[in-house]
């Protein structure tokens, strides 16, 4: 009888995953990954030479990621099949063997792997191997502290509206924001009507190779899905 | 010419450090670490028997913790010429040796080695190595995802007022509370104004040994401060 243990990889740089993530698989039997259908896999790239070269490479190809909007019917029933399919696969092979999920940051911090788990409830045991956030490796690589003291930290996605972006980053200490990528004009128009459009940060890839950590006013027009905004708090400090 | 590097340790579980804090502390030569005089330490003990047995230890002990509250001048007096005097000690180690500082958790999030970081700024060369926070390994505990799809998620310290706690939490999908002890009555008063203490869950010593997850409403009169409170949030979901 083995396990499905989903363990988090952190924000990138293969040296910040945590010990137990890279024991778990230097021993891997089975190593399952997410990507794009075509792509080699952002979670899989950061295990290169790590993984053992005997585990087998499972590779759970999205059958749509940003092609379709999530809010169209069609994109929920694609992934939802998407996830009972693979939900049904990880259970028929932890039967016998540990299989490994790699997960990009945190796995319960707006994870993939969360929907593989809430179908895997009762059918198979599982681990999950907390992991370095994303927004954590952006807001180290900023070179400031996010949070001091008694700050209120607010975590946004851009793909909110921007009346309720607007109020909540007009309304906190703190600021991250992630799923950019399409979302950067909207994004900026609401930092300029709550105030913070001049204190805010852009990291792109964060920890890995090509980093890039800019004023978000001086930020191109494009800029990748996974890109995290900053806002530092500037709460007590003695 | 050396460094000052402060690594993120994690939530408390030495196999959750990362791959490049342990690195750095197998071959550290001087570690310096926060704790309350009379006590070893939390930052301390995760390190045991992975730091160089050959390092030399600094252990910078806090003048004040809870006795005096942070509104008294005399807290900020007392914790600015501390750490006053451990920026100076750390600036002169650092002219010839790398020195290793531990922080629970993640440096930049709520971290006390911030108030070196301001204090080394043109002085040492500094580096910070994030680390998986507590909140992290608390809401991992829990079993259950924190954030999903679109879900706002808000941190906030259980030493704001009560009508603060009250809002804020009334106005977010996922929250998570820390810094509570002596603060427990309040949050609890807050939590259920804003129709959230049914959901709530507190974890204390997360992912150490010891460990307790429970429903808020089960929690007896009295727990750490470092414990955390989570509420889950329940975005979209294919």
């Amino acid at each position: 009888m083995g396990k499905v243990i989903c363990i988090g990889l952190g924000p990138g740089d293969p040296e910040l995953m945590s010990v137990k993530a890279h024991r778990l698989l230097t021993g891997a039997q089975h190593v399952a990954f997410f990507r794009k259908p075509g792509r080699r896999g952002q979670a899989r790239t950061i295990v290169d030479g790590i993984m053992a070269e005997t585990a087998v490479e499972h590779a759970m190809e999205y059958p749509v990621t940003t092609e379709i909007h999530f809010s169209d019917p069609e994109y929920n029933r694609l992934l939802s099949a998407f996830y009972d399919d693979w939900a049904d696969r990880l259970t028929d092979l932890s039967q016998t063997e540990d299989v490994i999920v790699l997960c990009e940051g945190d796995p319960f911090f707006y994870g993939s792997f969360m929907h593989l788990h809430s179908r895997l409830q009762g059918r198979a045991e599982v681990e999950i191997v907390p992991g370095i956030t994303g927004m954590s490796g952006c807001w180290t690589a900023t070179g400031h502290p996010i949070t001091w003291g008694d700050d209120v930290l607010t975590v946004l996605m851009a793909t909110l509206d921007e009346e309720e972006l607007t109020t909540r980053a007009a309304n906190t200490d703190a600021l991250v924001v992630m799923k950019i990528g399409r979302n950067l004009d909207k994004l900026k128009r609401a930092l300029t009507k709550a105030g913070r459009l001049q204190d805010a940060w852009l990291v792109e890839k964060g920890t890995m190779a090509g980093q890039t950590v800019q004023k978000l006013t001086e930020v191109p027009a494009e800029v990748p899905y996974f890109s995290i905004a900053i806002v530092h708090g500037q709460g007590r400090r003695p």
